[in-house]
């Protein structure tokens, strides 16, 4: 089985190398044999090639069965909008040029981790959240997305069609028929046209769904809902920006950014990366939680390869790791007395 | 002086009512006449006159000293995109044509509610945040925002142009220079180019306030900080969607979203409102928590009348209040063991 490993940028590096070093330890253990070749991308690949996503890229990730990213983004574009050519491009497209339409992630709190969040144990114990973010749709891709002439207004167009919202919503749908039988659609409703159509579209399908109990909330309530009771939330389904900001924010839910995997579906090829971003701050410290990429490396074998038992043994293997007291910064709390901390040098 | 109540829907109507009678109590204590006028708005506008915003609404605003308005919306509306009036767009619209360009929510908690919230009491203890949201731009108003021909793809603008971007992030900065003299900056200007010009212009902004120390922060990240730490927060400014998303979430420091009020200013006359919704599955059960209205009307005398003193009466009262051990369901906490709970009829 062949896997690009796009590593991209700051943090993206070393996490990805710790995964990789995981994924060859179980290909050896259950006797799998994984071949990982690396691509470019993000800041480093506009360093090489001048383009944030090249079609070299491109053309390994489809003649691959999976890919592993790291992560992209670096400060020296953030405050300059001169810049026209962006790392982030390089997700966004990598994204589009799969089909990724529907980005998986899974919102889930191991018993170590209790009280390192900023929310309460009693809130959190027992919260178990898978999100459907729309990945390839929305705000991100739709255009016109402008300056006016002068430079002194911008748009950008929040664009949604009811197949998009559909295949998303059906994957959402499914999900829920394996879990709890709980649906909730986030939008808003009360003022954008593309929500009303995504909450029609959503609407329409409980037919097809008779058991899945399905809620529509606003953005804004459930922004706050998802830290005053995450219990209340199964699987929850929204489009690519409010799932991106929902899926932040529930980071906390899971105790910490870096411990939260993810894994983008469509077409044929998945990709996955953690869902925190490039971290330059702490990049090449050794400091920074693998935890996110090598729970990415665990999807990617359960959903690209169907190897459910391989993929079960990382979990449990993070799980062992964290019940031995290992702590990176991100999540070591004052409760925990004995922890080691460490830096994640030692963890390959 | 004149003060036009909205009532609007659900909860607006009684809320709105003991923050009337709390002014009214003021307003003989210190000696002076408020006089108040209803007007309609929102769900109960439409229902008597077609519009949710009638034009007697606008002039009735335009003829006073300062509005305070209840909370609209109503479920009917909500699963039904083809009704095209809606309580919403009443809002929507006071807002534009009164100009209030910039939304003022105080997030601070009070002592007494310190176990209240679902975050953890260390977290929160000492957080004190103003945010700046933009009220009339951005994709709550950008055209076209438009359905397709067949109905099956749908459109929102996101438009900011750098006048309005200016104008609200003047008075944060003015504000963080009265504060502790921080002001973070919240966008999406890693993919968005309206986010690009939000960024640009504020940054442009730092040489007329050099003492400010202006960070900018992505949506995404700021969902998370403003959980895990918000005590790193002194003054936010950010975008009229974002801006909602955030002070909804940012309800759970201070407790409950029953505890916001916000203040909406711009070319003259003020509008109080406070930041929940209108509630109908309470309403009319007098179980209502009536503090972000009548916190709304402690701003309102400061703010639109310069009555501080008067103002920080009410603010003592509702601390005095909370002291005493009274509390609406929202705000009721197992700490709280003497609670006394109450319904809202008993506190007018
Ligand atoms: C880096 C950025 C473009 C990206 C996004 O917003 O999609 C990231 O925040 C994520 O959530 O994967
Ligand atoms: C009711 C709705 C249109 C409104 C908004 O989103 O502005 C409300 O959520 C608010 O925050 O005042």
């Amino acid at each position: 089985k062949k896997i690009t490993v796009l590593a991209g940028d700051g943090i993206g590096l070393e996490v990805t190398g710790i995964t990789q070093n995981i994924l060859e330890i179980i290909g050896e253990r259950f006797g799998h044999k994984f071949e990982f070749s690396p691509a470019l991308i993000g800041h480093s690949a506009i360093e090489a090639t001048g383009a944030p996503c090249p079609q070299a890229t491109i053309d390994a990730c489809n003649a691959s069965d999976a890919v592993l990213l790291g992560a992209v983004g670096m400060p020296m574009y953030d405050n300059n909008p001169n810049l026209k050519v962006r790392p982030e491009q390089g997700l966004l497209k990598i994204r589009k040029e799969l089909g990724l339409f529907s980005n998986i992630r899974p919102i889930k709190l191991f018993d170590e981790l209790l009280y390192t969040s900023s929310i309460k144990p009693e809130i959190l114990q027992g919260s178990d959240i898978i999100f459907f973010r729309e990945l390839t749709g929305g705000i991100y891709f739709g255009t016109p997305r402008e300056r006016n002439e002068d430079g002194t207004e911008a748009i950008d167009t929040l664009r949604y069609s009811k197949m998009e919202v559909e295949r998303i919503a059906r994957q959402a749908f499914e999900s829920a028929m394996t879990r709890r039988k709980k649906l909730c659609s986030v939008d808003k409703a009360n003022v954008l046209e593309s929500s009303r159509l995504w909450r029609e579209t959503v609407q329409e399908m409980t037919a097809e769904f008779p058991e899945v109990e399905v809620t529509h909330m606003f953005i804004d309530n459930a922004a706050m809902q998802l830290i005053r009771d995450p219990k209340q939330f199964d699987v929850i389904v929204t489009g690519n920006m409010f799932g991106d900001i929902l899926t932040d924010e529930a980071s906390q839910i899971a105790g910490s950014m870096g411990m939260l995997p993810s894994a983008s579906v469509g077409n044929t090829i998945g990709l996955y990366e953690p869902i925190h971003g490039s971290a330059p701050d702490i990049a090449g410290k050794g400091i920074a939680n693998p935890i996110a990429s090598v729970l990415s490396g665990a999807l990617l074998l359960d959903i690209s390869f169907g190897l459910k038992e391989e993929s079960d043994a990382i979990i449990g293997a993070v799980d062992q790791f964290l019940k031995e007291g290992y702590r990176t910064l991100d999540i070591v709390s004052e409760d925990t007395a004995e922890d080691k901390r460490m830096n994640t040098e030692q963890t390959g």
